[in-house]
């Protein structure tokens, strides 16, 4: 199999492709959609309050607070008990096999939760760790791995990025993993492992360097690497604006000597980049379907905000430029919603690999002007805006993050220029 | 009949109507759309050089350069004994009936040819006065003015700017009409009447105040006025950017004591405004789709310049942000397409009235953005750009009048942020 | 003492008073100036490491980690044995009496180390509330609070901005006070008093409402709270996206029947907004001056990065936008250097009260343009920018507090627009 | 004479150095300024209505209207015999030796009446063109063509674009001398040569390619063409927006074996960018400052505009964001006064070489906003803002054009970007 064909010539979009722009949820979807929302209103929304009550998690001993798993479990069974679950697999037998399309509308409202999306085991990077597995995993990699996850049970990380080189350019990724007799012996460093200090997390899927004389294509290859092999150190967590996510984490890892059976590796050697493209993809596509949802929860605190307060006479909202502040990220939000569904539709239509211009556009698009909508948010509360008393300061931190991560935007506007180039 | 009921309550738009975001063209549309290529490509592409080297039209007697209509009138015919004619009206027995929508995706091709439009009977002022004729004209009205109107035998204009009023707010409309016995008496100024210099402009629809007691909603009223009745004194063309688009013009026109039949007034005193919402909802729609084809337009010479230029030792086009910039126009040109689409779905689905929203949210977002592209375009065009060697200088004139036109970008933005407010 | 006439008459800019335009520094000030180069460069550089290595304070109990104010006090001791302390106060007797103009550039080079400033006794809020204490304080007052305060022997907090109403319009200000017998009794909420959790903060000089039937302008009074006041409850901390920033904290308060005696008011009755007409001017000026110092680190952190990694076989510096972004940065820091001089100068020839509106305009300018500098810094360092290894996250939260704290950028923004508009 | 060096290397500013910040007007230049004031109200203001009703010369034989001239001319012996007259020659013995600084404040005057530079003969390209000669002219040269200019008998241009290569690259120029004999005989094709059309202009300073196997910086050179010599055809006026700036026009102009004697080469074979130097550091420095005069006259335009039109029961200036539109614009105009004057400066102090970065800071900075202002003049004047009724659609276009001449905005910011970089 051969999930990708030659990477990097740049996908020429065919703009006029009529099918892209049928962008409306599908009829079979809509029971769905509405029991997502139901289940969101009843099982999810009740507990949030008392959930982040409940504090960070323990810092010290890195586990969760007393009581809080027991909440999230709880909303997750009812979930999985109403066959809401594992809906992100587009197409497949397993879960719901919603299409990108629909699974984007759902996307957007669990934006909105912080707790929404794992409640309904949705929740990055385990979606995109399940859906590689599942396209590309072995029986045995399936049964160990993709079974106790769909189920639940446990939870996984993404180990890609490094601190000492531009990961930018995936190329530069310099963790390096050679055959030793019937193991692969991985040395390097990687940081930003989200969820690598949930005590629930048991996998990680690994990207290193193991054919440095191939062409640079082909030189990087995924493979799995349980948590608790030996050698793999995690040095603490890494920051986001202050914030060390306890005790999930963004961990910062050294892996000394890891050794892990051969048939750990994903695919085959050297095909680590092709991986990449079955699991960016839709990765990215739920990423910004649910910073609409953030989108909109801050749209919703700022129209709220500027209706209660007032200042010299009059309520903020009706202050100089906050009207058309309010209209410009109306505007915005709506465009974006439209892009991001149509990317999800594009990748229905055409694969996933034809329609990755469309998704790079949505992924230079969205996070950015996100970012400014919440930021727009945060100074019409005032000092309230930056405080633990609203969730803005920390939406923007995530959304910040977002234009870093899976690809910084200037890769993919990248992406996008090329291909324009290419029409020509 | 009550076009429309309470102007100034705000639409709260249903911004999760299923039956909004299907998008696609319609099959029943996709020959007409063909045809409408074919013809473009077959009888305008080749007359325009010809059309625009004949030069501007005579400026001291206001006239057609010799050979000029000859060109134009022959598209016409061409596209008339085709049946590709008068396919604005939506929903009409007239024409094509087409959909907003399935028109929305033929505009934007009209936008990227200047003669296009007109070659088909589809140019404005004229569609909108034509659709407002057809909507709320008597008989009399209809055989006298709609009829050679569609036939492509006259021109018409639309009077309602005036030069010593903010006519962002229209309540301000100050020209008067009163009546005296039979007739409305007509005094006052107005400017910016485009297309009221060709020598084939016959009627003028003119928007006035009627009755200055009635409630401000109350006091306009639209009527018909034959351009060649004495007292309508043509003071002169108002330039834009310095063209004075001869031989149609932006006329500055003088109305004094201009004599009418009381029976020239349009669905009846005081129902000014309730008309404006029958003709503006498509013309800003028509406007903004025409737009995104001059974006694209834009956008494909910004490429090919800086695709065939070097400096420096490379391309423009990989020099410093170009790249960039070139994603970044493809991305809103992408993003806004899919508003305007969606605009004009809402008002096929939900009425010109109930659509209001929407079609604001284009009109505050199009025009503006158009220009920054338009403007990267010249940039990259050096001194080229802004020379009459390129249309880019003439098509950012045009841009940037419709961020004046039809209500400046700051109404359309009162509109969304006062529907956004009025949804909490 | 009339410290301040008509407050809200705006004051027209004479723009071209020629005397504003000498921004050099006066020879008399540069061997101080080099005085405190060496003073950072020695005594405060070597500490920071260290000093940022023991932690941030213990947050149970709200103190200083061992060992951390040891190595504050003792560059402290150092620059006072120099000389080098209390230079903010301009022309005054106390202290270096520097100029604002003279003071500006040393504020530049405070801003590129956090404990550059603490290390000078010229640190917010210390600053403020001694410049108030000596221009209004009666001798009492500053026997008690202004000398501990100059001998660095104390910290002090000011308590102005409220939870409850936008106090971006201070005439909002809702704690109440009240005579009862010969003590004011005071009652109300404040929170982001910063540095109030510092165990070294001893008084808080507090803005209430004492005249709540006076004209707006005079409803306010400021007095004189120790913080050990029974009655004094501090809540806890307010975050700034995510920090706690213990020990020192931005608190919030509440104060419940907190007495003290009638002479703790400064100046008297009513007089609340004057006094801030005292603080605010130089306070912004120096908080600006420290912003462009951050903007420069921020530049110098993004130059270095982007010139030291590669990716696509270039340095960072080398693609896309990256070199024109550091130009743009280095430009608007130049003019923002500029806009800060000549506010200090205003302030220096004018008056504080004549040279409101320059103020204004760097308040304005500044900060946001500063965070969107420390933001493209963030971008080139990929997730390290958002992470505890670079200060880039501390310093973006803290140039984003600026645009709220001391008057929001929009209304100075309305102080500025309105002043244009009395010039015509 | 070497008046450059060595052109490439990136100059670093010395960012600190105290000299540059000393931007007050000198003393003895304040009663020039003031005599300027009131040459301009007295001589310039009251011709300039009559100058521009007179049109806009003839188009058929490219001469000027009946009568503009003569007032013109009037204007410019007053002010001649008032020994208003050539002051932008720094340090030199002819005219009045002005500093660069004390000239950006007259120019700033000057940019904001569109005849007062020539009244005074101090516009372009006459004052680069004298600069030039009177520095690197030998005394024949000076004698034929510097005296005249001086004396305002005669105007000049300077041709230096080509259509069919990117200038923005100097190396590009195309257009060929080569020695035949005591002659050289030039062949090429230059465009946009402002004020070719004038029937006044006599001499062209022209940029060709002498030296095409010497090393990219020393094929160029200058040489004097005066426009009669045969075989110098002007094919017609290039447009700017729309406008042909008849009768001065900016030419288009072929050069068919156009022979001029070998003695009209200035400075000598190869040197033609050293020459450039001398030209562009001032040329540019007052272009910037005019342009603030421009933009001073359209935030002036905008205020009045906005302070005397209603819409919606308010002025149009305290509807929406126009408050801080107009604030924005009164801030950026001083950031970029101030940066004009230390660029100006800079060259007093440093030579135009060394102050190279600080006016490339200026040219990129301040004509990209200062057509931001006029733009937003323009949306709050409506359609009169593009209108022949004001002036803002021609400055508009004026200032756009100064984004693509003397270097592009991006070649600019390339300058400084380079020089930061080297600071590293």
């Amino acid at each position: 199999m051969n999930v990708m064909a030659k990477r990097d010539a740049p996908v020429r979009p065919d703009l006029n492709n009529p099918e892209l722009n049928n962008l409306a949820m599908s009829k079979e979807a809509q029971p769905l959609f509405d029991a997502v929302m139901k289940h969101i209103e009843e099982n999810v929304a009740p507990i949030s309050d008392k959930f982040f009550e409940l504090g960070e998690g323990r810092k010290d001993n890195w586990s969760w607070a007393p009581g809080q798993l027991e909440l999230l479990e709880g909303a997750k069974n009812k979930a999985k008990k109403s066959g809401l679950w594992n809906f992100f697999l587009p197409g497949s037998e397993i879960g719901r096999g919603l299409t990108n399309l629909d699974y984007a509308y759902i996307a957007a409202e669990l934006g909105k939760q912080p707790l929404a999306s794992e409640s309904l085991n949705c929740s990055a990077p385990d979606t995109g760790n399940m859906e590689v597995l599942e396209k590309v995993g072995t029986p045995e990699q399936k049964e160990k791995w993709l079974k106790p996850l769909l189920n639940g049970e446990i939870r996984s990380a993404y180990a890609m990025t490094e601190p000492n080189v531009a990961s930018s350019d995936a190329k530069n990724v310099a963790t390096r993993a050679e055959l030793d007799g019937d193991d692969w012996v991985i040395n390097g460093e990687k940081y930003y492992i989200s969820g690598a200090g949930d005590p629930r997390c048991k996998i990680m899927i690994t990207m290193v360097k193991t054919s440095p004389d191939a062409s640079p294509q082909f030189q990087q290859s995924q493979i799995l690497v349980p948590i608790d092999t030996p050698g793999v150190k995690i040095l603490g967590p890494m920051c986001v604006f202050g914030h060390d996510h306890a005790p999930r984490g963004h961990m910062h890892i050294k892996f000394e000597n890891v050794r892990v059976p051969k048939e750990n590796i994903l695919l085959g050697e050297g095909r680590g980049f092709e991986i990449s493209q079955v699991r960016l993809g839709p990765g990215r596509i739920h990423h910004c379907m649910r910073s609409i949802g953030a989108a909109e929860k801050a749209l919703d605190l700022m129209v709220k905000r500027g209706s209660t307060r007032q200042a010299f006479g009059k309520n903020l909202i009706a202050l100089g430029k906050n009207l058309e502040t309010v209209s410009r990220a109306r505007i915005e939000i709506e465009a974006m919603r439209l892009m991001v569904l149509k990317a999800a539709r594009a990748m229905d239509v055409l694969g996933n690999r034809e329609a990755r211009v469309w998704v790079s556009m949505v992924k230079a698009m969205v996070p950015e002007r996100v970012c400014q909508i919440i930021d727009q948010a945060i100074q019409i509360h005032g000092a309230t805006g930056i405080s633990q008393w609203t969730p803005l300061a920390e939406m923007y931190a995530q959304q910040r993050t977002l234009r870093l991560a899976d690809g910084p935007d200037e890769v993919h506007h990248m992406v996008v220029g090329r291909a324009e180039l290419s029409r020509h």
